[in-house]
């Protein structure tokens, strides 16, 4: 049994990739939390983009602990912010993990921004490092239109005020397994999986 | 004398439009601001960038007055927010106007960001349009760094955290001369000045 670190202490994170690694019939990868390993310490997360804060993340989690290891990070990028929040989705307001606040700060700042000119994407990027060195960084899409109010309970962050394309429901209106099913960090972590399957072959 | 109707109610604008014309030897134009004409509606400034913003105010202005009309559109575009607060600059925190709010706002979403990612430009679209339906789009910028605290009294806006490239005052600790000089909107005006002196000769 190969053991895989995720760089999170969020348990929905950690469901997740068991749940997408046993839907694609990987066995023989036991996935480990933060809170199942040593602590240590975790850097801040200044990289410019999503995928140097993911890297730079699993970096330091194959580090301290020699393990295999998979991180992620992820935000909201606006077309009318020019692709903020983006790496700051999370501290928008000041801050940081206000989702309240950040979110009521986007609103505000697309009061006087159209309709038609209220895209958006959820992305996520995903960094697989092993104790070798090798990198494997993949991201994922999921584009939407923004709300002018919230709607809908389920999920966190901006989830209450994005509506995925195709759908009428916003992300926060859908339920866990269909945002799973369609989401950024869906999309990313399957875009692992070949590179997943190598490590469970190994 | 040709007049002139620059889109403002600031008498520092007028009177900056003014100095420039004069030390240029540009005779022949009367500058007026909003103060001297009829009021008329102003429509909200929707577009997606300073140049639109800009020849959207002076072909309001035109139209409303029949007189050939300056306008300008400015703000700060922030390399580590992709540009932003940009067009939102005055609106930034969803408190129209509010200095102390949108720049405390800046300061907050950079706090991460380490001192050489730190790089912004004042910018600042101008637009000259005729009533013969000619219009004239130029760009000034004013590149610079953002310190992490207020330094100086002049100015507005942003011009306490803006530290222009070569200085090591803050543009609130330059001369209101010295600002003219360099800065975003004089460079901008000043790009005007072969259209102006067609204006004058016509």
């Amino acid at each position: 049994m190969t053991k895989l670190l995720l760089a999170t202490r969020n348990q929905k994170k950690l469901g997740e990739l068991r749940r997408i690694l046993e839907a694609e019939g990987i066995a023989g990868i036991e996935v480990l939390g933060l809170a199942d390993v040593d602590e240590f310490p975790e850097a801040p997360e200044t990289a410019p983009d999503f995928e140097g804060n993911a890297v730079a993340k699993a970096r330091d989690a194959v580090a301290a602990t020699g393990l295999p290891a998979v991180a992620d990070d992820s935000g909201l990028a606006v077309d009318a912010l020019n692709g903020m929040p983006g790496i700051l989705s999370a501290r928008w307001s000041g801050r940081h993990g206000d989702d309240d606040a950040n979110l009521d700060l986007v609103l505000a700042q697309l009061t006087d921004t159209p309709d038609d000119r209220r895209g958006a994407a959820f992305v996520c990027a995903a960094a697989l490092v092993l104790p070798s060195g090798e990198e494997t960084i993949v991201r994922g899409e999921w584009r939407g239109t923004l709300l002018r109010a919230r709607r809908g309970t389920h999920g966190f962050g901006y989830d209450p005020i994005f509506v995925p394309d195709g759908e009428t429901r916003s992300s926060a209106e859908l339920e866990p397994s269909e945002k799973d099913a369609a989401s950024h960090r869906g999309r990313a972590l399957r875009a692992l999986l070949p590179a997943l399957r190598d490590l469970a072959k190994a």
